[in-house]
């Protein structure tokens, strides 16, 4: 069982029984999701934006316009922290105190390389288009060279990791049960709506398999 | 119709035309979440925390223990960025370029001030639980003086801040609205679950107005 190796940057401080290093329970909340925040600094200040990723290994691929702040001052190479939080319930104690969410959380730390050759982009972006969709990408027109060359795309190296999980009820204090509260847990779900057609959609054209795949 | 003053730090650099300043819409956006991400530095290294929150006019409240490192470097009055996204839905494009999601995203920039009087901590906490699940506080035990001693209470001033809101279907380019691949978009939905009870509840507690109120 490989595992991130804690330092001082990446050990967990609180809670630190819900925590973990290891690869693989960081990859699968990592490839449980697709959307992630990533922080940077300029000058001492912290700027911070949400975007969608896909993973390779221990790569992370984010990317955006070349002309966005954030991928301009991440591709020089400075210190980034990305955040992926799956909030999956809230926890409802007797105690005010106790009160907690259920929620699957991984921080990275890493520097990012510029993704410069065309093919390495393309990849990129089938493997970003992939995450969010599967199968979506075979279904599309694909990137020419202009769109290539317009799209910044950035390989974050996981260097180091952690995770922290909460499952399940309440822990309250011993006196706290004998109270007429009701206290337990709420999940929280997330799932795909109808889905609505372009009303520029050709007649005819039905929903593509990886749409339909996703709903409910 | 009061707006955050647009600065080299707020301005949104790309997409322009889905970001607004506007203070009220960017209350809404924080209003409807109560998760958040804040980032800060500690030696020109990013760091990142998802927490909970909750806002009362220009201020965010967080709490954590009073040992967490994010608790205690914030507290020193480090900048910090702090950003909310709802994730709306995937805009599936007949182009793998034009593929976006629908979202509300807030970046706020602000120091933050520590809360020191229990008083003062009590409400914050009142502020940030409300938020979560409005009706609950009241439901509960409350925060007792020793709770109130061991967490750290912090009030994030928001000194600046945007938005930015997706909304709706597709932009194709011209040509590719002839191609026979199915565009829209596709709702993303949250709901609370059955609520579970507390294995160790008593007998005969019903489950609470607060948690009633959320069920779908």
């Amino acid at each position: 069982m490989s595992q991130f190796e804690i330092t001082k940057k990446n050990k967990v401080v609180r809670g630190a029984k819900r925590a973990t290093y290891d690869e693989q329970k960081i990859y699968d909340i990592l490839d449980a999701g697709f959307l992630c925040h990533v922080a940077f600094n300029i000058n001492n200040q912290p700027f911070m934006i949400p975007t969608a990723y896909g993973r390779r290994g221990d790569l992370l691929y984010i990317h955006g316009s070349v002309k966005s702040r954030t991928i301009k001052n991440i591709a020089k190479g400075v210190p980034v922290c990305l955040a992926v939080t799956h909030l999956d319930g809230l926890v409802l104690a007797r105690s005010a105190f106790h009160h907690s969410v259920n929620y699957r959380s991984v921080i990275i730390y890493g520097t990012a390389v510029e993704v410069t050759e065309r093919s390495d982009k393309n990849d990129a972006l089938y493997c970003i288009t992939e995450n969010i969709l599967k199968g979506r990408w075979e279904e599309t027109r694909k990137p020419n060279d202009k769109e290539l060359d317009i799209t910044g795309v950035l390989a974050i190296k996981i260097e180091s990791a952690s995770a922290k999980v909460r499952m399940g009820g309440p822990v309250d204090d011993q006196e706290d049960y004998d109270l007429d509260i009701w206290a337990g847990h709420l999940p929280l779900n997330t799932c795909f709506g109808k889905p609505v057609s372009d009303e520029k959609l050709k007649n005819g054209i039905e929903i593509s398999p990886s749409v339909e795949k996703k709903l409910c």
